[in-house]
């Protein structure tokens, strides 16, 4: 799949076309949000996205030989990871954030879900701006349930039994 | 195929699923991003991205019913039409930008489009922001040229030939 990805899209000069190529396919960002919303494991994953557990596992294979999400073991016999986003995976978040506003805005009633800085609560947004603007660094926001959020859903449900 | 993508991520709370949904189809992107660049036709997205005829023709069709573009005629016998991004669509700009931006970092030695302010040049970049902070508005950035692109590239070639 990637490599087919890759040959449609090279002669492409731009990093949207490469980012594409590494994050475009399906489920690929939604296991990258799950991520973000503290989500760590296979059968997490598995359960909030309902997605076929072959395609999760080609999926976060991909993933790790990206480099965006690392593989720490947390027990052997049998073997099972958590899966860590890498630095370079924490670096999606704009674009991960850019495309939840717009979904916000124009697909659904409410927002699902906010992000806000973990200090103060503050709300955050994706945003274009001069360069020289002062960012909030991902280590300091946190994305919580919004107005929109559906407690049946799969996503939340799986995040309350972790947290809870 | 966007039945079949809604009918896979529906249960999916979350507006990331449903703005994939409506632009996580392959090319689907980057059409969007040749436009911001300044392509207009379906010849010129054509050339650029080197796409099947009837895959560009779906896709164009999708972005239309989805609100993304606008069809505007400019002849007739045979009708021809002109793609532009409707506010909608513009507002895709932060995700765009986002994911370019992942891209340059970690996938391209030199970023080969620059986002810029139009009346200083001053550069522009997505980033996570406390909500109050003034964002550049869309109509006043544009993209152009940086220090990796290719000029041999078809969606160069097709610009430069259009504002040439």
């Amino acid at each position: 799949m990637r490599s087919v990805l890759h040959r449609e899209y090279q002669g492409q000069n731009c990093s949207v076309a490469a980012a594409l190529e590494v994050v475009g396919e399906r489920w690929t960002l939604l296991i990258v949000r799950d991520a973000f919303l503290g989500l760590r494991r296979f059968e997490e994953f598995q359960e909030s996205l309902g997605v076929a557990r072959n395609v999760l596992t080609d999926r976060l294979n991909k993933l790790v030989e990206e480099g965006i999400f690392e593989r720490l073991p947390y027990s052997t016999r049998p073997d099972r990871y958590d899966y860590e986003l890498t630095k370079k995976g924490r670096d999606l978040h704009v674009a991960l954030v850019g495309l939840r506003q717009w979904g916000d805005k124009y697909l659904c009633d409410k927002p699902p879900t906010l992000a806000r800085r973990k200090r103060d609560g503050k709300a955050l947004v994706a945003a274009l701006v001069p360069k020289d603007t002062k960012a909030v660094p991902i280590s300091d926001a946190e994305f919580v349930a919004g107005p929109g959020r559906d407690p049946d859903a799969s996503t939340w449900r799986v995040l309350n039994r972790r947290s809870g």
